[in-house]
């Protein structure tokens, strides 16, 4: 059996996403920037797609959309974009939780003269709002904080968030990276103060390589790709129309799965979550019940090795992952736990399983068969059997 | 009928490039920089795609290739790569008929203190080599050129180049854009002096939305998305594992199929060209008959407009285009051909044909057919019957 927990890593293209793409595959290859005719049904097809991305976000106009190839994209876009639209302001408002693609350019712009505060998380993994308010100033050129977290699934109050900022700075440019909220809980950027919303496929079933940044109307960025006038000249290349038209698709199917994503992809999650923490001594969660999206659960094994338990779930087709793809195969432990204060007996120990609409049941029952025996098995060669036994014994008595 | 001559615009997906995308879409939808065994399969495939890439631009090492999402990435990414890596020199050299996506940039950073040479060709489209030479400097951080133009078809010689410049100054950086040569001329960049090339996929037979970069290993380049660690931290976000695929693929089958394109594009190409140089009587040549890709002709329609010749052939199923898709809809001149010269009565009514493997003498004779009456139609109407009246008789006077 192979049981794919991964979907934050990402997630299997839909069928129907993949069949709307082909044409575009097929007859209907002209580049949509072209003058005749045959390019008619390319450029159409851009702004239907445009359309449904505008309605899965909630944007006002389509023409606050652009298409970009990635999420990391649409991040990089975003920021480079305000600051390099507004070259003055050079402080900037961040999470200590964020994405690597949101994360480096920060890394990178400090040493270029900006100044960058990060934002702590409590042990649920919720962001210190005050502290953030505390942070804004005169010269904060961008926010940025993601509207849900790729580790723990958290969502960040980006609405409030919004307002706070504004309510101090109205010229601070608010980014928020919504690449692990799409498709996961509703989206509605224009009755908040959002200025720039950076989404991505392949979260929601669309292939890998196709990004969207929303950008409200009064924002003003400069390119990142420069070149070419497409996009509305804010994102040069010939246009990837079959990736654009699947990604309209995703977007408008993700939408039609909200509620089955909120009640039945939740329920699975509850019960995998819910079996772990119940039949596994040493497991405890490492996030929030409350205030998260309805796919994800971060569980902490203490005392063993995440790799280990990784691999041994690997053996039985099991894909979970120990944090963001994107980070993996280094050993550091994640970023996001350690903010977040998760001890060091669980840091390394951390495994994330993600659902998506496609998981069921079975596969849910067939993880909680094979989880405790793997468990039982890497415990006993764990080199903290005292913690360990001192750990079942107040379990044990937690129980009584 | 329809007939596609608009091949530099973008090209049809070989159906053998589609079908070794497929199985990426559907069952290897594993992100490749996972760590279970579910990835492999994905990840092996990419680097068998950077191996065909790497044995197409002729790269020693397939660790010189990495994948972006267009053409126009590629350039952003060598430009601000190089520059963004040495912040001392402040100097570029370019040509007056790059493509957009190397001109915006440094048209942009010409705003940042950069001076940027831009240097001319002569009536034929053809580089001097001499003013480039003499325009090296200490402080040349970096020279692009481009190896094929995408609008007549003429091929520098950026081998040569390449040997002037680092003669002249070993530090400067070479950027040769690739785009319209990959598929149409042998290239092999371990012998040459170039340290970055960029090609696109879709200008031959992979879909729109991929493109590569080679980067010479000892030459150091900041990445212009920033954020995980893929393509060797290069270039961040998760690898469009399908398109890379493709990608691979048709630079295998671009290499089997170039000489082909030498010899039967080539044919039909010359067929095409010397008909309509032969049959309308206001046509003249925009370009060297020698040193160009075997698919292109630009040829200039006196004392009509371009739009309307356009307009035409669409009606008859003909596509072809009067410049640049990534310029189109502008009413500007082509940049390359005011460059070369191209008197303003030929200017406005120059046309691109470009072809590819998959068209056929059929279609040549068919655009035979349609365009001498459809110029008889337009000269009809054009407000300058003297001058054309003047060069039919100068015409018939030469044929006798």
């Amino acid at each position: 059996m192979k049981v794919y927990f991964d979907n934050n890593a990402t997630t299997k293209t839909d069928e129907r996403v993949l069949e709307e793409m082909m044409p575009y595959f097929k007859e209907e290859y002209a580049n949509p920037s072209s003058m005749y005719d045959f390019s008619k049904n390319s450029s159409n097809a851009i702004r239907e797609a445009r359309v449904k991305i505008r309605d899965f976000v909630g944007a006002k106009n389509e023409k606050e959309v652009i298409f970009t190839s990635c999420g990391s994209e649409s991040a990089n876009t975003a920021i480079y974009g305000v600051l390099s639209h507004n070259r003055n302001a050079k402080h900037i408002i961040t999470t200590k939780v964020e994405h690597a693609c949101v994360l480096n350019p920060y890394k990178y712009l400090e040493k270029r003269g900006y100044e960058v505060d990060y934002i702590g998380v409590n042990s649920r993994g919720e962001l210190d709002i005050d502290e953030l308010s505390s942070k804004i100033r005169k010269d904060t050129a961008l926010v940025s904080v993601m509207w849900a977290n790729n580790e723990t699934g958290v969502i960040f109050p980006v609405e409030k968030i919004g307002e706070i900022i504004k309510s101090k700075n109205p010229d601070t440019k608010f980014y928020v990276d919504a690449v692990q909220a799409a498709g996961k809980i509703p989206m509605n950027v224009k009755n908040t103060q959002i200025d720039l919303l950076g989404i991505s496929g392949h979260k929601f079933h669309a292939p890998k390589g196709i990004g969207a940044l929303y950008i409200k109307s009064d924002a003003i960025i400069k390119p990142l790709i420069k070149g070419g006038h497409q996009e509305f000249g804010l994102r040069a290349g010939t246009e990837n129309v079959p990736y654009i038209v699947g990604m309209g698709k995703a977007a408008q199917l993700a939408q039609e799965s909200l509620d089955f994503e909120n009640s039945e992809v939740k329920r699975l999650r509850d019960k995998l979550e819910n079996g772990i923490l119940n039949s596994i001594y040493n497991a405890k969660l490492n996030t929030s019940v409350y205030n998260r999206v309805p796919n994800t659960t971060n569980i902490g094994f203490e005392y063993v090795e995440g790799e280990l338990i990784l691999l041994h779930l690997g053996d039985e087709g099991i894909c979970a992952s120990s944090g963001s793809a994107c980070t993996s195969g280094s050993l550091e432990p994640s970023h996001v736990l350690r903010a977040m204060g998760v001890p060091f007996t669980a840091l390394h120990g951390s495994i994330r399983f993600s659902l998506s609409r496609f998981n069921t049941e079975d596969e849910v029952d067939y993880v909680l068969e094979k989880l405790p025996p793997i468990m039982e098995k890497i415990t006993q060669i764990s080199p903290y059997q005292d913690e360990l036994e001192q750990l079942k014994l107040s379990k044990n008595k937690a129980v009584l």
